[in-house]
């Protein structure tokens, strides 16, 4: 329903040209473009505001969403966390102006908030943010939003048990992206009939045009042949938008694609279906307006959900982490799987979701524990880390797992889902060349320094099998995004049970009082580190062994105690690369010390290749034997001079 | 044409329980039955060696190669570097002991190297790697075959003119990961009627079924939407197989499709189309080799490519790299722009790709300038950098870029490229919050931490037009993983254009003799750096200003000097997160010295939003207000001690 507050010329400083019309006495149609004017009017405005922004992608698409928001979005704007409220996703988040006018016609921002647009401090931000409370999660990496989209979908429908609706708008430049397919696949696979993708086929993109052009054709038997129902519509005519949608709310077993043939800056002659106006505000914003018919303030009263059906709650017991005795060799990644059931067990919030390779990273254990909480995403790991930030927009927690080294392929889902303020977990197993066999290619040895630099990222490295268990317990109630790397190999537990591991800490295995020098090590290498130690102590060197299980944040304070109490003798040792790991976390823990120990920083220098554990690990540089080679060089130097 | 040593039964310590055959006598599907079975048999010996490896997903498609190897290969293993040699690219990485039983059937390698298989020191890796002169990228993360070998086809058809095939075998599972659908994209968009997929459908994934299973429709109607010639066979079918192949090399101006329904450890009861095996040896490979007929030792002389034809070569000039006033307000994105393509008229070899934002990262000006050396690549940074390892395997030297940020898309195919020994040339433009209005889904704050921690990277961050011209002349020469990181926005010229600026230096700008801290910045920050050493002048505090342009390797000499001469004095600052980037590069480099500097280490730690430049890089805390302050405080704070 479309309703007026009697003054379409608004209070700007922009005059309209049209007569004032009264909305009430409009057909629908009528009444739809109207707003679908107020939109493209208020998408020049805000963009006029700093002179940027993308108003020709709105343009585009404001019809499609003038439809939507005034016959087929079901949404409380007054609460948005209202569960049944549906999600509305700009996967093009470029087309914030389009988006935040939409807001301002729902009465969610004033006018004189829209006006803000891109300006220091403000919420409206060139690309939406989770800040303003109707968006779900940060846009503006494209082809991103589809395959999230996909994750809040299969909330809905498989966790929630809700009826809501996710929209996203997407524009035709991101099907490039091939994340947009993995979304596709995956939405056609779990029969996602909640998901409505509506394609803005503006035929530009930022710099020509676009593979395919107009040819909607092209677009529609892609999805097709995915598996999705495709509609071929004129973006421009209300009807046949109002049709797609009537359409897409019938789907079943299916999710829709609205394939819509627009036009880029559809409305004003001087950037009109023209190159090079791409993510530039218009040169004469006054002359655009009026050109648009003036400036409106229709206010759109959008449907709210019907019903209070509340989101579905999975039974639960209490949290019993699984224990293992002192002594036995198990493997990080095992008992990552054991502790992740565990908890599903105690906390029905929990979710699971793998890239194909649920036994190897022992995602299986949850999967077979929680089989309603787990999602497989096959070989598609940025559709897994999108579902994940999926998900948690309804509130799930989930766990998303890989081989350390193919995370790498969602490098920028887990960047995004840091400006989305998203809560996710992720767990990356075969770290490190100790891996052994399979070589290089499935060697993760830049994951810590990935995820270390990534706001609001925890980084955790567990050496045994009760510590893990405890870390992917505490990872459940951590917000931002949380980093676990696990060992391929067996390794011996040497905790027991009752230990915890605060994140932030560390442990000091060994010390005495007269340490020469401290190993800083993690993981598999903190085993080799105690057999070092070992040896080094037959020699009659006292050597102070740090567990530095948290990588981020760091235990500064222990390290900073152990420079002094070690002399300043400090090996570092990881199964990573040099770069940006745990040698250069312990370095920058040190950076403004009073204390600045020599640190010999031990990492994988030289390209692994295949071999046994041991074998790499010692060509490596990074085995018992080195370490006690460095420690003893260390001590020795120091001792001569 | 397949021919024998006379010997099928092999010297191996396996017991052949066939009874031998004459080739010669045989037909030609006998003769590719016979092969296939030898190429499983050595996949179950080759695997049996360290007791891992995939041979059930070799011997799925071991027919389809019998018959590539012996009848549509142009190859001349003897001469790997002959330009018109067709390539064979192995997407499904895991079968390599398939790929390597077909070198020893090409009599390339030995029966006892085969035997050294995923061995400590073997050039037979778990997963293939170039070291082989056979192999042209390494493979083993899936989806990156069929994108590479686009790269390959495009370097074919449109670079190096030759009428040599790439024939890439892809796994079913692997068609999951999106970069596969950008690789259909774009090979059907340009045309590359050399490229043949041969689609292994085995139906067993990792850990079980794939999505699609053995239905053979789902792919081919997926390949033909997006623009294919699909042809569906049986792949255990000789005829079938070689009239799929007789197709294909029949077609034009568009790539095909051989999508062959095959099973997984075929031959073997044991395992055949059993779920559980994936990446397993057999459990009896001497039972497995009897039931697969014995060992056998055909040689096939495989055909060597025809006439003398070679690569094209474009027609070059002398270098002129642009030049810049001092003084004069040039982006360091402009100045890449004009010097690739200064670089391109000089030097041939020179080729760019970008992911639709040449407009931004001014690889437009080497598009208009060398078009036939450019290749649009859409937004699908996965397939760009794929291209760009596709394109250095024929000896083209490519240039990819796009925004800093959305290199993070790509992050596998880098670090992949690095496991290939490729040599590539990365740009990422619009680092950092001084990007402005566009917020944080646009800014590039991870670039120099995620370049750092790959192997053979170089990672230079300029700060001028010139420097920025100078480098990018200097990467066409470099091998590795070579990226540049250039802003957006306009910055005074402070080099003449006279000035040199070696990998792995670095450049003092102000010194004295009494200089009582230093500055050690790069890009953006190294002019805030010098606006804080002037005001600090001005009040009688002599600072030293460090240009790190080369972030790594890193100019520890200089470095050490500096804490030398600022009695151990250093502030650092980058427009990046903390972690991992210009601040930490320098602390490793001081890790060990004599003197180890206090460090205060300013970067991003906020979540940035959107505004003008400077405003952000004020919030940021890294503007020449903040460095004066973290200079001054570093002064009094030691004065004071």
């Amino acid at each position: 329903m479309v309703e007026t507050d009697g003054d379409l010329h608004g209070g700007s400083r922009y005059t309209a040209s049209t007569e004032a019309v009264t909305l009430a006495r409009m057909t629908e149609t009528d009444a739809w473009r109207e707003l679908g004017q107020q939109l493209r009017v208020d998408s020049v405005r805000a963009a006029a505001v700093t002179n940027s922004g993308h108003p020709t992608s709105s343009m585009s698409a404001a019809d499609l969403m003038a439809v939507l928001l005034s016959k087929y979005l079901h949404y409380d704007f007054a609460e948005p966390r209202n569960p049944r409220n549906d999600h509305l996703i700009f996967s093009k988040g470029h087309a914030s102006p389009l988006l935040y006018s939409l807001y301002k016609a729902a009465g969610a921002i004033s006018e004189q908030e829209l006006l803000t647009f891109r300006e220091f401090g403000s919420r409206l931000e060139g690309h939406p943010i989770p800040e303003l409370p109707w968006v779900d999660v940060a846009t503006g990496s494209l082809g991103q939003g589809l395959p999230i989209s996909v994750g809040v979908s299969l909330a809905g429908k498989y966790l929630d048990r809700l009826p809501f609706r996710v929209w996203t708008l997407c524009g035709d430049s991101e099907t490039a992206e091939g994340s947009m397919w993995e979304a596709f696949e995956h939405a056609a696979f779990y029969e996602l009939d909640n998901l409505v993708a509506i394609l803005d086929i503006n035929r530009l993109g930022q710099r020509g045009e676009t593979m395919h052009g107009w040819d909607l054709n092209s677009y529609a038997n892609r999805a097709r042949a995915f598996g999705w129902k495709a509609i071929e519509i004129d973006g421009h005519d209300f009807e046949e938008i109002d049709r797609a949608y009537a359409e897409a709310i019938e789907a079943h077993g299916q999710p829709t694609a609205i394939v819509a043939r627009t036009i880029k800056g559809k409305g004003v002659k001087a950037v009109e279906n023209k190159e090079g106006w791409h993510g530039k505000a218009l040169d004469d914003p006054e002359g655009a307006i009026e050109e648009l018919g003036g400036i409106r303030n229709i206010v759109v009263e959008v449907a709210k959900p019907e019903g209070d059906a509340q989101p579905h709650e999975f039974e639960t017991g209490s949290l019993e982490l699984p224990t293992y005795e002192v002594g036995d060799e198990v493997a990080t990644r095992k008992a990552y799987g054991d502790a992740l059931a565990a908890i599903g067990s105690a906390d029905g919030k929990v979710t699971a979701v793998d890239g194909e390779v649920s036994n190897s990273t022992f995602a299986e254990i949850f999967r077979d524990a929680h089989p309603d909480r787990y999602f497989e995403m096959y070989i598609a790991e940025q559709q897994m880390l999108a579902a994940a930030v999926g998900l948690q927009v309804r509130g799930w927690k989930p766990f998303a797992s890989s081989f350390a080294c193919f995370l790498t392929r969602a490098y920028d889902f887990i960047r995004m889902a840091a400006v989305s303020r998203a809560n996710i977990r992720v767990c990356g197993s075969h770290a490190g060349v100790s891996i052994g066999e399979d070589g290089p290619s499935q060697m993760g040895l830049e994951d810590l320094a990935s995820f270390r630099a990534v706001h609001s990222s925890t980084v955790l490295y567990p050496c045994d099998a009760n510590q893990t268990a405890k870390l992917v317990s505490e990872m459940a109630g951590l917000d931002g995004i949380a980093y676990i790397r696990t060992t391929r190999g067996n390794a011996p537990v040497i905790y027991g049970s009752d230990e915890e591991f605060p994140i932030g800490g560390s442990k000091v295995i060994r010390s005495s009082d007269d340490d020469e020098v401290a190993i800083v090590a993690a993981g598999i290498t903190l085993h080799e580190a105690l057999k070092a130690a070992d040896a080094l102590a037959e020699e009659g060197v006292n050597v102070r062994v740090i567990d530095l299980y948290s990588v981020k944040p760091i235990d500064e304070e222990t390290l900073l105690a152990t420079a002094e109490a070690t002399q300043g003798r400090i090996v570092t040792v990881e199964d990573h690369w040099p770069e940006g790991g745990l040698g250069e976390a312990v370095l920058s823990a040190f950076a403004q010390a009073e204390r600045r120990p020599e640190v010999v920083k031990l990492a994988v220098s030289g390209m692994p290749g295949s071999g046994k554990p041991a074998e790499l690990l010692a060509a490596a540089g990074i085995d018992a034997e080195h370490i006690a080679d460095a420690a003893r060089k260390l001590v020795g130097a120091r001792a001569v001079a």
